[in-house]
């Protein structure tokens, strides 16, 4: 049975909304809410299995079993020492093998705003889904217009067979994560070059920022598993169209191959199910934003465009 | 002081989500709401003075104080006789003078759907700002793009001084309501036509759909009066790239006139606060979409697309 459009927007977007009251409910009584140092903001959810291993650092978080809620420790006044005492924690998470995220460790510093938009901590990348706090990434759709039909096709690699994540699944044209220091439109040209051989010069000319896609994802709903990690995701969305010469190809190994496809092939790509699930959401806005998807064509349209947008409920960058 | 972009889109976003615990339970304290006659589904936010009224007529509604909610009566099982209720209570209040808004008495349509999309009962367009009920309109960005340097130029009119709602104010090149029994891409030909004169069967080939806008307005803070409605609000978008030769006017006396403007005058309009609020928001998704407004330009860019694109609690089209 194929995916529907809705049905591939809700597999990113996986966790209740607040106004779905009692499905709301039943996800909130299996998580805790991670809060700021300072006892009101929240920064993100997480896991049961999770939570009994900060237990075990009351220098590092204040645990409250009954409001469900981990505190980060009052007296982690500065972004120096939040940052030093997350740090020491994940290095000895790794070293112990608590977490098989961990062994996806990059040495690259995630930043996580606080509600002013100032860092409030850099944290290894590999421990942000641990704490389900908010990632960002930026994803490129890469297309090929025929000026006198109008007709598009997009560039689409599949991930290589060895990548730890979703191996050989089809991806967007290029796509990165957003690590410090580094800016949306500065990581879309490095990973351009990177991982589709495409010159600097020419996708800063052509590179068009058109918007972003947001959502609470949840790969699994084992709450007692690394695999139920909640992860609150902002994609940063771009369009980059390319001349009929210009070829992307693979550079780095992330993808075995890059195919030119028609939008027909790619839905039905989509409907199977072949793409990594927040790459169908990015293409899902591709399609709505180019009038291939419209309020007469698909029944779910505004339900669709609503959860590829959702506003997060945590201080956003 | 000038507005924000992020000020002009909470102009139109206006109500607290529920994430906000505290302003949303102010919110929440303030406002009842409307519920199906199942007693279930939520169909939307009703003020206290209209439910002062509503509570006059026990065979069309209950009225539970302590929840804050109005239910349609459980007898009203059928569209038609929901329909037939609530046409005859809206015509008595008319004759009445009980509410402003029904001044605006249109003898036009609107259709409001259950949560499988099936019609659940057709209103008169005034009478459903009172009840709180998501409304649809279709907005069209028309615009003139200079090939040689990509610059866009956006088509501006001016409403008419003689307009009930916002006389006089900056709008959308072209938009209105989706009356039953008329779908988005109909209603943005016909409205084409009417308001500026642009031929349908030049309109049926360029008109791209883009996606839409979705925010729940409140015009005024006000909580006892008609200006305190809460109006839940979908604006199908539409992309129009007129050819340099074709030029909209007034045809129906809607507007005033038209005005070609730079991204540079339509940015300094928009931060006067000069267009009808609603519109902003779709001219800000326009600049987002076309580059214009990007991540390194705008510090508040992901919490403007978030909240230009909300799901609204309750069921759509």
């Amino acid at each position: 049975m194929p995916y529907s459009y809705l049905q591939l927007v809700e597999r990113i977007d996986v966790v209740p909304y607040r106004h779905e009251l009692d499905v709301f409910s039943a996800f909130r009584s299996r998580v805790y809410r991670l809060i700021a140092h300072d006892g009101k903001q929240p920064l993100g959810y997480l896991l049961p299995c999770i939570v009994t291993e900060l237990a075990q650092h009351p220098d590092i978080v204040v645990v409250d079993d009954f409001a469900r809620t981990v505190q980060l420790h009052p007296g982690l006044k500065t972004e120096k020492e939040r940052n030093e005492a997350l740090s020491d924690l994940a290095s000895q998470w790794r070293e112990e093998n608590v977490f098989e995220t961990l062994k996806g460790w990059r040495n690259e510093l995630y930043t996580i705003y606080d509600n002013t938009k100032k860092p409030y901590m850099r944290l290894e990348r590999a421990l942000c889904p641990l704490l389900g706090i908010v990632m960002y990434g930026c994803h490129i759709n890469g297309y090929v217009k025929d000026e006198e039909t109008d007709e598009i096709k997009l560039w689409i690699p599949r991930r290589s067979a060895t990548k730890p994540t979703y191996p050989g699944m089809l991806d967007n044209m290029v796509a990165g994560g957003l690590g410090y220091p580094h800016g949306c439109f500065d990581t879309c040209v490095k990973e351009c070059y990177e991982e589709a051989g495409l010159e600097p010069e020419y996708v800063k000319k052509h590179l068009k920022s058109v918007g972003m896609i947001s959502y609470l994802y949840q790969k699994s709903m084992d709450f007692d598993s690394e695999d139920g990690l909640i992860q609150p995701e902002v994609e940063y969305t771009y369009d980059l169209k390319l001349d009929k010469t210009v070829i992307p190809h693979p550079v780095d190994n992330e993808a075995e191959d890059f195919q030119l496809m028609s939008i027909a092939e790619v839905d039905k790509r989509l409907r199977n199910g072949e793409f990594k699930p927040n790459c169908a959401g990015v293409i899902i806005d591709f399609f709505i934003r180019h009038s291939i998807v419209t309020p007469e064509s698909e029944p779910d349209f505004l339900t669709i465009v609503g959860k590829l947008h959702r506003l997060l409920p945590f201080p956003l960058r």
